[in-house]
């Protein structure tokens, strides 16, 4: 199969273009994403994004995006949003979902459709201080590819562990990151 | 100030029988969150949640929440969403957020508004496979809260500090979690 036919709507060349001249601007690839959240009411908060810095400029999404956090009614909350901890789900689902259609496009291998199923399990012995010896957070992701192309299932699966291996979402879960949080 | 007469909109005394009633029933307080991801085309997906399992029952949320995620112009993308790296600050913001209202709630202190700013920096040559000692991910987050409280300077501090140390968010952050991915 010609690689020239497969079109999973990934430019690719401009990618390794990118890569190539960031190669020779280090500084240009230093990247500052941002978000703005704003209480609204019990655990109710409403968080922004659009603006963010790179390739040595401020850069901005074409809209500003709002997102709805809250807990779900069996939390006594009024569930206008998904809870903090399943936007960790979206930011996973969607980094390695987007980097098997890179990669697969990458690799010249069409793609007819992707869907991941994600879980996430998490005591919340910890959250509620019931046992100290319990983490707040999960405990254990499981992400299950359904992944229909043209390709056997070692190479959909070399896609899939490629799509891992490069994923800035994946990476954070997995390894620890400094967070810092103060009051202005 | 009698604390019968704050209220940030946290019913803190369900929050605290669900904890004397966990105690009991330690099985009841293992959940699982989920997520169900659909590539579009390109960089962009889209990312279903409703249901979840908590206190030994299927649950779900009121209504189906949909998340789209998508790559920016600048990584000749379509700007389709906010990108999933900037979902994890997402999380981050509206935990702590929550996290900050229901510890103002448990210790009798009323909140006027509370803001977030939050920036997350990350060096593309870790993503781009540049440079292999450079992480995918942020390699660091600064929070920084805005807060206007009927409250001490000191004490608005230890709401903070009493969040961070139950956030979710945060805990999946600066830990490391298990993920594991397969295709099915």
């Amino acid at each position: 199969m010609a690689q020239s036919s497969v079109n999973n709507g990934v430019n690719v060349e401009a990618l390794l273009a990118a890569r190539e001249a960031l190669k020779d601007a280090p500084q240009a690839a230093k990247f500052t994403w941002r978000a703005s959240c704003r209480w609204q009411n019990g655990t109710h908060s409403q968080t922004k994004i659009q603006g963010f810095h790179g390739l040595g400029e401020e850069q901005k999404h074409k809209t500003e995006f709002s997102f709805d956090a809250d807990h779900p009614e069996v939390f006594a909350s009024e569930d206008l949003g998904i809870t903090p901890i399943e936007y960790v789900l979206v930011g996973l689902a969607s980094c390695l979902t987007a980097g098997v259609a890179s990669v697969a496009q990458n690799r010249g291998i069409q793609l007819r459709s992707v869907e991941a199923k994600l879980e996430g399990t998490m005591d919340l012995q910890g959250i509620l201080g019931i046992d100290g010896d319990v983490r707040n957070g999960y405990d254990d992701i499981k992400v299950t590819f359904n992944i229909d192309a043209d390709a056997s299932k070692k190479d959909i699966e070399a896609i899939v562990a490629q799509s891992q291996k490069r994923s800035a979402v994946y990476d954070v879960l997995t390894n620890p990151v400094n967070v810092s949080v103060q009051v202005a």
